[in-house]
């Protein structure tokens, strides 16, 4: 996926010194160091690009040991930073928590997909838009990264028909109307019964989603479809407070997604460290 | 605290609606509607004020039923909405994600302060510079309002000598360096030793950070720095993997802050939930 | 559609004011005056509700005479304006713009839209990408205005996959790869052949865009697809220097869409004016 | 002229890919490619070295091969592309979408200019603020490259008395009062009537703008003003609905500017072709 | 002269407050309090629209009791202030800056045209664009406020032949040339005897500017304009470290403007004072 | 100190040209010339790293003479340029509002201070808040470079409780109030006695500022201090209206600061040149 804008890294770095790194200024006269900024912890590398760009925006040549979307195992370097100890200071803590974010969401990403296809099934994991606010972009990328589906990026993306709008107006009605705004947008009911689902993929919808509904509740819905001749036509999205425990029975019953809020909107950040070396003491 | 801007708040909608949302413009007819939004779990509130400065810029009116820094009980209503379905749909995951957010880390927060206390210290909270990317304003309102304290905002706020400074330069002409710059910043030393923390406490720094010290290496530096008339003087904060488990034995020593990188670089959103009530299905 | 951020449309008259009206400022003392935005000749109203928006934020009470999407007929008031001249005259020009090449993409494309059904054919007409640079939100919510099809809104919309990436990757490694990526982004081929048409149905394609052919070629390749069984389970769009004289050949045969490039790049402003009344000369 | 900003052509690029180009990172590896952007008609050259400012930014080499300003061939090519085919994607439409304007901004100003001298007389034409919204600078530019004479950039940049103005102050108060407000600033005055034109020559105008006026009227006043010994003491300029078929009619008369709305107000853009060359399907 | 956009004042606000105001965070309970902003020293009010702006923005009612442009008492109160405590103080340094350094500006631009006039020419006093780096637009505002005229606003304001154009360029050719560029600029040559001064004249431009010249070389200048029957055609403004104590004996010539760097690039700020009043301290 | 942020630089130079330099443009062909900057007075170099990356990014290379901070003589060059005489101009007057107004700053800065250390005391001059609106990085970077203390960056910066704080909530209570609040925020108090100050230091602020007190007065209040035992424990600052004349009064005293808001609310700017030399006439 194409990068995050320069200008918005550098924004971060700009919110996080507006007046500068005082410590660095008061300090430290300016001299060359190396650096590297080693994982603590294996996990699945996101951001390293990004913060690659900063480091070379202010002057330090930076070398990626490590690729976006590589597992890096513990103790492993993945950037080399060699420049100004001023400018490594000024960014360490903006690219630690921007590789550490982003790293945790693509290693958490990750361990659900490998959980989810545990029973071989060809089951994606897709993240939803519970993100942290404004950080959609960093985050749906991260979600690549780990091998995620991103889903829809933003509200004007596709269509998601939800029970607020079905109080409204019908199932049948709600999709006629999505494809008459638009033949080039993706158009999804979220439902909740079986029969729900039969309505949705008759009307022509492209997805269904079975939010919040047991195991068993599922496997009704995908029968239901099946005996239709609609299972075909349509792509099945299961959501709703599905953990780690929970994923495998939901991917072992043949839907297409498990959609899962936890990767974005509850995430630990991956434990990274930034070494300085080499910047003698004057004598 | 003062609030976060509205142009910030703006622009996380702006990012996650582009060209608008595509659902609502497709499916529904505009209608005035009433909504709430819930607490599906208990903590301490944060956001809200930024939620419904939100929801008012969209024309829907926002009723506070909780102030920001208090506890609400699982299933209370927090904010009680009135206006267009399409202004409430619009800003609807935003303002979840702004108030899930800090609201998480809110209540994290107060839980640790808590832990922290139990032993009857009057020893606080901290949070660090490990936040999202560009989100320490909000990341550090919601420890305030979960009763932490913020610690330095950016790096611009004040010095905090690290080892990579004093690789460099002695802790006794670091400490100088900082207090020639400016005298209006608080200086602190992060030590690893006992010894470290005499000199720079002896220096006149304004407060020592023991990294990485077991409670041993804690209890030892707070001696060594009575021992030698000092410990008045300055303010000790002890910080390094510190957890809910850990935080106690390290609060019982008396050191005055205890500061936890979890409180923001690992965020667990709170668990709320936006209901849609009203406007009836057209005939 | 929901309407353009307020704060872009300021940045207009910021861009065409930076340093005021010096006409007004140096010739006029304020004053109250009344206005009319009028409709010199018959369109479709689009940009109204914007317009609106911006006299409101400079003081200027705006009332709608005709709603976004409306029919206005040669001579009729669509905005009728009350307040300040100095504010009047600064936003003029800004709001002119803004409604004249809105309302005449609007017109535009329901002109195009007319013809295409002329033949009681349920055919849309969509919109490019080919918009004036950075204008796509205004153009694109035009379109919808005057009844035709947005089409992707950016690039991140959606996936269509063209002669350059075919160049690189056969079609259904194409499709399947763009499938893989994300269940919920619409996959359209461009193709140039009846065979080619079929192959990305077989694919799995949801869209097919016939670009550049004839008549007789669209007809041969709907053919084919209706022969392979094919033809409900995608939607064919037909583009590719397609004028007034020419859209209702190519409707008439059945397709899905016409996307026509020249509703947005190629603009002709509705005529209009804004007549000041009422401030009477100082004796 | 001085080029568009890069930050201005940056914020082209990230709204048409607020999340990136889904279909290259869905389906292409990345590869080096070779690129040609080709004009399909006839036309004078614009935009390109903003175009080629923007592939530069995204890593892909950009020889010009024609200049701004530049009448070019059909077929011919003008900017020569070495790069990332990823990059190349990227940026296509907005560069196209920049130059097809521009440049057809360009052509028209050329067509207009050449039939107003077509009688041999130093006549210009000249632009006017009905661009596209917020696209002052680039319709400005192009017009300046056409050959025309860019005319008030903003609001701020001249005094220009018109009839809403003149409804509440006479000419010559109003002539006085703006050279009181700053010596700097041109000043100009719309009038109907030769009368009119006479008063404001003499009180001091720099410009006269005759707008809406038959042939016949603007040679009434040419006659008025010369009589008055006047005529060089003011550039005179023609405006009102002129058109390619009258603009020969009234430049003949010896007024010194025609100001043509439609040169920015109802643009058609160059038909232009990006093509891509080279990267070879991988085994 | 239109106001100051609201957007960039916030800007200053945010600016000075990144993380809120921390002392009322800390210290205070939000109270409803009065107070006044008021004048320590007599001088021309500028700025009070813009500081209102900002009190009313963060809730505060502020109601002016002066308007721009007024000469206000030493002691006087200008604008009266009823509203939240915290809204006051977080306002209060960033409105005392505008106001303070618009007034310093627009007194001082009006002590130097009581100077310039003293002897009864109708001569004004002009500012160059020598501003604080960025604020061009309040330095020009305050200077108009201050009865100054602001000469050209940017570079694309107008065109200014100086020394350096010479060099490459005669004169009559560079006239020739910025008349060609647009008609609708006023066209100014910068030079330094009376010979170039007619050159100037003679080739067509609008204004001369006399620069560092001695009274007895203004003179002379003025002579030979008059001798060559150019005096009426074109303005004269002379400059170049004009001050307090020299500007009557140019103004005295009979030249149109006197322009003066000092007006905006070495400003003092006027004496301003921030009372707060009313809140009274709880039980 | 860090650089201000090159986009920060960037929009001065599209603030000052927002349609480009319309002189250079009509005027000159497009050459390469040679140019200097340098003082016409002595002073104390500040900006010249901002103007010399301003000139760099529009391609003119920029060599310095003198480092920031360096005292230079009247007639040093502080900056050599070599290329484009277009890009030159561009930035000029930009680069001399800069640096004129930078070393304007840093040049008072230092005089301030070597009178407050005539006496051989250890004291420094701070500056304050009042700053150009806006300017407060580039003025408190100023300060820095000539010596100063910057005081406060911001109202997020640290803890300043003053008399209208002081009107609701007693010393000991806000000074308590201010440490509960944050670990990390120096605490000042501004008082007006020495037996406040004296309540200041005892409930455990980290400096008192005394306001504008005699010299008799702040001699009290250092005694008093002492006599307590507190002299040690706290930082003394005075400030309120002293001038050049005075500051050597009360830096004799014994207090550690000295702060004046005339550093940067009333700036002079250092005088400066840019003198371009080489490109040749065109025969």
């Amino acid at each position: 996926m194409t990068g995050v804008p320069l200008t918005r890294l550098l924004a971060f770095v700009a919110e996080d010194a507006p007046f500068g790194d005082v410590t660095s200024d008061a300090v430290l006269d300016d001299r060359v160091c190396s650096a590297v900024l080693r994982f603590r912890e294996a996990g699945i590398a996101a951001g390293l690009a990004e913060a690659a760009a900063l480091f070379a925006h202010y002057g330090v040549d930076a070398t990626l040991r490590a690729t976006d979307g590589d597992r890096v195992e513990a103790g492993a370097t993945v950037l080399a930073l060699e420049g100004s100890v001023r400018g490594v200071l000024l960014v360490e803590r903006t690219a630690l928590n921007l590789v550490g974010r982003m790293s945790g969401i693509a290693t958490t990403t990750a361990r659900y997909a490998a959980l989810a296809r545990a029973g071989g099934q060809p089951v994606r994991v897709a993240a939803t838009r519970k993100t942290a606010p404004g950080l959609g972009l960093l985050d749906k990328k991260a979600v690549l990264l780990g091998g995620g589906d991103p889903h829809r990026f933003t509200l004007s993306d596709g269509v998601l028909i939800k029970d607020n709008h079905l109080a409204l107006v019908p199932i049948e009605e709600a999709v006629r109307r999505a494809r008459a705004f638009s033949a080039y947008k993706t158009v999804e009911v979220e439902v909740e019964t079986a029969d729900e689902a039969v309505r949705a993929a008759r009307a022509g919808a492209d997805m269904v989603l079975l939010d919040n509904m047991t195991p068993a509740g599922v496997e009704e819905a995908l029968v239901a479809l099946a005996s239709a001749g609609l299972r075909d036509r349509i792509r099945v999205e299961v959501s709703g407070g599905i953990t780690e425990a929970t994923i495998g029975a939901y991917a072992g019953l043949g839907v297409d997604l498990v959609s899962v809020g936890a990767l974005t909107h509850s995430v630990r950040s991956l434990d990274l460290t930034l070494e300085v070396f080499g910047p003698q003491q004057a004598d």
